[in-house]
């Protein structure tokens, strides 16, 4: 799984990537931030807020799947050209602990980037003062469509 | 799949489901409302909101797949002993269609209610005026745990 | 889920998916027989063979994982033109019982049809005497390529 | 993720999965071979055979399936203690290239060994010659059951 060996379609890729990114209102209204964009990988980073947990005062589980949905979306957006957009066909996600932490990342990776289909897959930490815990693993299916089919059908 | 032959171990379900439900500050924050609750069935509904959009100005799918987890969660937890809280194990979610609508239904229910584990499905629809389609299918396997650890470890 | 209404959009669909499903020799040597077709909707039949056990003697779950990988499949050519080939790009698949039967029904249907990708999901049931116990659950998704491609890549 | 650190219950526990390996009649007859065993790893390899293809004669998902859901399986084992025995609640996979090859390596690792559940993930990879492609990645979820009752319930 060579995924540093990716060469990017469009040298621009990390200004496409986060206009795309900030061009979702969600991501700012969760409170997620683009940290890192490279050729095939991307990081969100997001802080704990008590406005966004489950029963037990921890992240809830959906906020987590859409911090890893999207850093596998966009990890699917830095090998397509400029023409092309990105649409999560399914993922799947397993929880291993409790999302209690200070601050989280969502770091994702291109597993196979074909012409039509991307595979990726990722995991979400929490952070505690210095220690990192894996909360969640994510695999996912994205498909690259153009830009202006985008917003009409999958 | 006699979804419908399901006797909850707890008669009082519905409360127990409601206040835990209420207990979610996420669900508040999303705008989130839990609709009809039944034993091994979960509906919860909310609006179309500029504020969770995706890049298309449709709602994104991690808020899609947010409310499919849930309702998943709680459609498990119908059937489990007053002294159980239930966790998400992990979720797989296909988004089938843009999710544009003024409003969403995400229904779920129990397939296999077992000891220790219990494995849902449900959709997300989107409805619009009259008209309701389809925007996700979502099969989940969820763990009853004591509600005492429930919020140390999984 | 209005699966029955799906209209085929080759008449002769059924003897298509017959021939395709008797081109895969995995099936013969498995015991796998197509015992319905319809649009939208396929059930494949198989025995309990003691050769295909894991360690307690019933049957293996990765057969019962190609059962359903492979009624999906054909669920979905069912509904695709003659100048198709159908791949899967991905399912996933719970385990709700051992699989201890005489014999076992894979039924899967489709859930959306689309251009590019079909969505499908279906069970797996264990025959004992009269009675059927469900051994798994499936949710997949479906590529269509040309068929003079569909051996060369996806 | 640092799967290299897992400290196994059981320090006999290649002889364990050797065992049970041994005692699933399907991998024989699938010509399935056991071929490393370390504390949270497992490999399967395995040659191409004609009467397992499909319909374009390359290895049927159905048996890459098989092979990516024991790799995931016996790695969860390894880090059992021994009194214990492992199923799958469920496993989700990727086709990413067809499976063209002239013999297969499945590859899994542990990536969260709990109490009860065990989450996995692995690649399936295709021999030709010199040269190694990637043709399934799979994420799964296990279940640790005291050894007698494994045959009885999930």
């Amino acid at each position: 799984m060579n995924q540093n060996l990716f060469k990017p379609r469009d040298p621009n890729f990390e200004s496409r990537v986060r206009e795309s990114f900030v061009a979702q209102s969600a991501m700012a209204t969760l409170g997620f931030e683009l940290a890192r964009v490279e050729a095939g990988q991307v990081e969100i980073q997001f802080s704990h807020r008590d406005d966004l947990t489950q029963q037990h005062g921890f992240m809830h589980g959906g906020i987590i799947a859409t911090a890893a949905d999207n850093a596998c979306g966009f990890s699917a957006l830095t090998l397509m050209s400029s023409d092309k957009a990105v649409l999560s066909v399914e993922f799947k996600i397993n929880f291993m602990a409790p999302a209690r932490g200070d601050r989280f990342r969502a770091v994702a990776r291109v597993v196979k980037s074909g012409a039509t289909l991307t595979i990726c897959n990722g995991e979400v930490l929490a952070i505690n003062e210095e220690k990192e815990t894996p909360v969640a693993l994510v695999q996912a299916t994205l498909i690259s469509l153009d830009s202006k089919r985008a917003g009409i059908q999958n």
